[in-house]
């Protein structure tokens, strides 16, 4: 009688914001089974509107994930209607977050279960299941995290700058309310802590706004530090612009020259491995640097830039 | 120099429930200026759904005003769509109460102004006034009343009675929860008070579920006995037949004759007179008593039942 080795599964750990995360996020779930992948959501961004808790990036992962986002601005459901907020117009209420119809049904049912007293997790995992998505979607936190931004007409929300005043001002500075004191949710936890953590993947999203609040949690930035498993990010810069956003102005203002090899820099103390546009590659001095086209238009495109993620944390193991 | 007697204008105050009531509400709003009419309306089947303050008969009555109403059913919104309901069905959230998109959206604006310490008759003349309504719509009372069901299957709410179980239990009760503690509206107050009242319709309702819920509230049966004004109902039964809803079967499992008669006989210790379908003049034996044809289908129907209303109570005062 022999025992045989039964090789544990890798697993996986994506870190990211909105539409550009969520491209990258649609990839791995393509090419990792369920139980090798956690997506950890930023909701910085998250706040009260029309009275209905909304989760913008968590959405708009779950909507890419789950087929149902529009695909051309990448967020918000598809065939969208907005027979509600005509009314919320009609008397008188805000309008400037275009919230459709088939979202405020998302809404509602988060609302309720937010108020039986289900944490945010435990209500992304079952919209997430309900929607016949497969792999874990985790907020960074199931406290409460909010991302302010400094400008010159003063400290604004989130969705005050980035929606309503069309990420015209100019920021001076960002806090992210609350991060010190909210715990990094169950799901980044266990991801961080799991012995067969092969990869972390910082994806292609806003450093400053998407990243940088799942990196002001407690503990989180450290244990990036000091995990054995590579830590590798897109760049969300090609050729000195953002593939989408406001990315690159919000570098710009904060004095930071709008480029990959900036964004690395700004990764550093946990950075393994960098994935650039071939463009970018000479100009940055991250000791492992693969170059590849990263933008993504084709799930193709994702399906592709998924696979070289893996592969390069294979080199990097 | 001398001084000139300027005749005040009359003030009329019509108690209604949903559809049927709606009708007359909108006969008399086109024969009467805006400010000789209150229409009160009641709130006994107001409930939280989805986590939305629902107020049914509020909503009939200013869809119906406001000329938004869906025309063939008599409640709800025109060309009204159902994406958030789909939403939440996919979710996992219950869809037994059909609520409409564009009806969300004035559900939201409701539920957004109540959590600011507006009462529900700030919020509804808010409402109203948006909608283009200048005729005064209050709720019966800004207090918390719930008509509940006592059936063989056991105490219900009075939306899961009506609308879930479609009026399917044999009622042997109803109960006003709360009506002895809630103080009527300020509205229905003041217009009871009025010393220019000069009439005070029952519209054709449910007398259960739509008009007793007002009479219930603390004082009001008892200022309907008490007021000069000629109280005047309208039969909400023809020839033995609800002309809407289940009226005559609710009277049956009461052990009441569903009959326009009966009817009369529920408000007799106020009612000075009684609109009746000529049908049925012969059988009931109320002091004063005007016969016409009370169904209401074209808008010239409910103004000429109006009409009809106003012209009795003259000759009743």
């Amino acid at each position: 009688m022999h025992t045989v080795a039964i090789p544990r599964k890798k697993h996986y750990l994506a870190l990211c914001g909105g539409v550009g995360g969520a491209k990258l996020a649609l990839g791995l779930s393509h090419v990792l089974a369920p139980e090798q992948l956690t997506i950890v959501v930023n909701t910085g961004d998250d706040f009260d509107h029309l009275g209905l808790p909304i989760s913008p990036d968590i959405d708009t992962v779950t909507y890419t994930l789950a087929g149902l986002v529009q695909p051309t601005q990448g967020w918000g459901r598809d065939s969208e209607s907005f027979n509600a907020l005509d009314t919320v117009e009609r008397l008188g209420g805000e309008t400037w977050f275009r919230l459709g119809d088939k979202d405020i049904g998302l809404h509602l049912m988060r609302r309720m279960m937010l108020d039986e007293g289900l944490s945010l997790g435990a209500v992304t995992a079952h919209i997430a299941c309900r929607l016949g998505i497969a792999h874990r979607i985790a907020p960074m936190t199931n406290g409460k995290v909010r991302t302010m931004v400094q400008t010159a007409e003063g400290l604004m929300a989130f969705q005050q700058y980035f929606v309503k005043e069309r990420c015209a001002p100019v920021i001076t500075g960002i806090q992210y309310l609350g991060a010190a004191d909210a715990p990094a949710s169950p799901a980044l936890m266990e991801a961080l802590a799991d012995p067969d953590l092969a990869g972390v993947f910082i994806c292609p999203s806003n450093p400053y706004l998407s990243i940088d609040p799942i990196l002001a949690l407690s503990g989180v930035r450290q244990k990036l530090v000091a995990t054995p498993a590579p830590v590798i990010a897109v760049a969300p810069i090609v050729r000195g612009a953002a593939i989408k956003g406001p990315t690159a102005k919000i570098m710009r203002e904060l004095s930071v020259e709008p480029s990959a090899a900036a964004v690395a820099c700004h990764y550093k103390d946990f950075l393994d491995g960098y994935i650039v546009d071939t463009a970018d590659a000479p100009t940055v001095s991250v000791p492992r640097v693969a170059a590849c086209d990263i933008v993504m238009k084709s799930l193709d495109d994702k399906i592709a830039l998924a696979r070289r993620c893996l592969a390069f944390s294979d080199e990097l193991a």
